[in-house]
């Protein structure tokens, strides 16, 4: 893995990562569902159905979205670039680009600096790595963790970009996670898309989806030198262990982004409890996340749970008026429908002003729950999404 | 039509409405979808099936919303209340409540004063009915337009406030019609229905949706000692002009409501062209004017359309990412899926910097459209909704 400053848009800064993987690597992807994708999406999407990688390349700085065919045509280049450095197929390279959007991405400004890359790579390297795909974050992410695969250690390694926004830039979250576990490409597919759902998927800053959001797993497989077995189906219970692992690291780097979010000053975890299904408990929850006026309010460590009530109402899923109850922390708000009984708004408004809150609401009319993290909506945010002029 | 001060919350201003209506008043009604729907809503829901009204009753300064079974007990007394000093069966009786929520209405505070406010009722009065149904409002709205049906001059007024959402209160759009027309409530609910679609369905400030948003038309009949038909059918030709002018009035009582959107700085007009269907174009038009970051950078008068092709692709609906074309009033800021040639973003920056805003976005997959109404969010939102504590 090597990084440098190729002097896409920042002087000063790293803003190219190239990462090259042993032959026989393995790759499984989630991609963003947005109608605009970036051209280093489609490029993916396209490319993951073989499920073979041998190098990946990240630049931040310019996204390369929204440039018409001059973006296709840059993704290609960059692959076909990379490819000669790793001396494997187009198809097996990997991109994907971050940072200002409808400006064309001049390739030849670090396709030259790739082979220079190669030369220099080391088998490890992750923070530099994280901090070559930085754009408006202000800490790298990585997370790392240990597990078994039949005994043999394996390990897991990630690294993310989360949703800095600063104008022009657009939110575009980016992780990159590298184990060498010896997994088919179905078999990891199989693993990686439920854990995006509960870990990735569960985070919202401020609703806001980019054209550019990827999240890419690579196995290069090495650890078979230590006698680990290639593991072909999904469903193996070889690979509950690193499957645990891999849930648990992607719940940390997720989070890591979260904590990222801008003007931010509280994180917060909403839980609603008592749903239809798993999947109406998450509209529910990100209903009470993503709403303006339950962030505003936790910004202003407003224990004002009417609006959450609000979000409940509006989010269109089953839930009984009469029925629900919201809690914060361990602080009773709501029961049956109204306030508690024994609700003491100053207890909750003290509660209120920790770094960390906890919303819990029941819906009242099933057993399915979900969870959501997100942050609060600060004049800060406000400030950073409007006051920088493009 | 009477009002008065009944201190239900705040001292010194007026927070009771009554409106009597002579016999054979036929009413329809669009009421919140929202799951957690206020007792008041849930009565007028019920109500609206016979359609039939002799009262209404508005009061301010406490929503009656999320207060258990005394919720529904304290809807039931104010409409007795009211049957009694209007002679007219309960049912007769329609309630609206916005405010505070979670507190329990009392409604001996008012019903004393319902049958003084019938003693001073008068025909008129449209202001002060206004001013009575406001809360965090900044001014009073209202809209008259007059029409003919059969010959016979015709006219409508209207009342509305908006989202004024100080904490503790909640967003509430409320909306009075009332015409001398003589309808019956069938066709009154048929013409009613899609022009709410088109007016108070089309606006957003900030996504939030209340538990008490209430749209009624009374059509009092009035009309038929001068020789006006009473109608029957919502289809019927002798209606045109009538829609047509229920249409405008209810188009300006909307945008009165974005007008006083809180810490709004711009009035931002959001089409989509160019869509599969209207519904389509709808979804895609509502991305765009809820995203924060595209109403932020509308506040930081930045033309930063990637955020608006953002919008576009987090709406999941069909969109041709190479032929999106984007224009900022009359200035062509993308086609073909990136940057229009002639494009000068001083141009663009320049027309940002006025008051009101038109952003006008063809998808490219087909020829349906459909517009929204919002405003910019801004740090005096934040302000309004983060800094004052219940």
């Amino acid at each position: 893995m090597a990084s440098c400053a190729a002097g896409i848009r920042y002087a000063g800064r790293t803003d190219l990562l190239l990462a090259l993987f042993e032959p026989a690597t393995t790759v499984a992807g989630v991609l963003t569902q947005s109608k605009t994708a970036s051209a280093a999406v489609e490029w993916c999407r396209q490319h993951l159905r073989h499920g073979m990688a041998r190098a990946l390349v990240v630049n931040s700085g310019n996204a390369n979205a929204f440039t018409g065919m001059r973006g296709s045509v840059a993704v290609k280049e960059t692959a076909h670039a990379a490819a000669d450095v790793a001396d494997c197929l187009d198809a097996d390279v990997y991109i994907a680009s971050t940072g200002v959007i409808g400006e064309p991405l001049e390739p030849s400004k670090f396709v030259a600096r790739l082979a220079e890359l190669a030369r220099s790579a080391t088998p490890d390297g992750y923070e530099a790595a994280a901090q070559a795909i930085m754009t408006t974050d202000t800490f790298p992410k990585l997370a790392t963790r240990t597990c078994k695969i039949d005994g043999v250690d394996i390990t897991l390694n990630g690294i993310a970009k989360g949703a800095g926004m600063i104008a022009p830039d657009m939110a575009t979250m980016l992780s990159f996670i590298f184990t060498d576990a010896a997994i088919e490409p179905g078999a990891l597919h199989a693993i990686l898309a439920p854990l995006v759902e509960d870990s990735f998927n569960a985070i919202t800053i401020d609703s806001d989806t980019s054209t550019s959001d990827t999240v890419l797993l690579f196995a290069t497989g090495t650890a078979t030198k230590r006698g680990c077995p290639r593991i072909a189906n999904g469903d193996d219970p070889r690979l509950d262990d690193f499957r645990a692992a891999l849930a648990a690291l992607m719940r940390d780097l997720s989070h890591q982004i979260v904590k990222d979010g801008e003007g931010l000053t509280k994180f917060v975890k909403v839980t609603v409890t008592g749903a239809e299904t798993k999947a109406a408990a998450r509209v529910i929850a990100k209903a009470i996340a993503n709403s303006p006026l339950v962030k505003t309010a936790i910004a202003g460590e407003d224990p004002n749970w009417g609006r959450i009530v609000m979000a409940v109402g509006k989010a269109g899923e089953a839930a009984d008026r009469d029925k629900l109850a919201i809690r914060f922390g361990d602080i009773e708000v709501a029961k049956d429908g109204e306030a508690a009984p024994d609700y003491v708004e100053s207890d909750a408004a003290a509660y209120m002003r920790g770094p960390e809150i906890e919303i819990t609401v029941d819906v009242g009319v099933g057993a399915a729950q979900d969870t959501m993290w997100t942050c609060d909506l600060t004049k800060e945010y406000i400030a950073i999404n409007a006051d920088y002029r493009s």
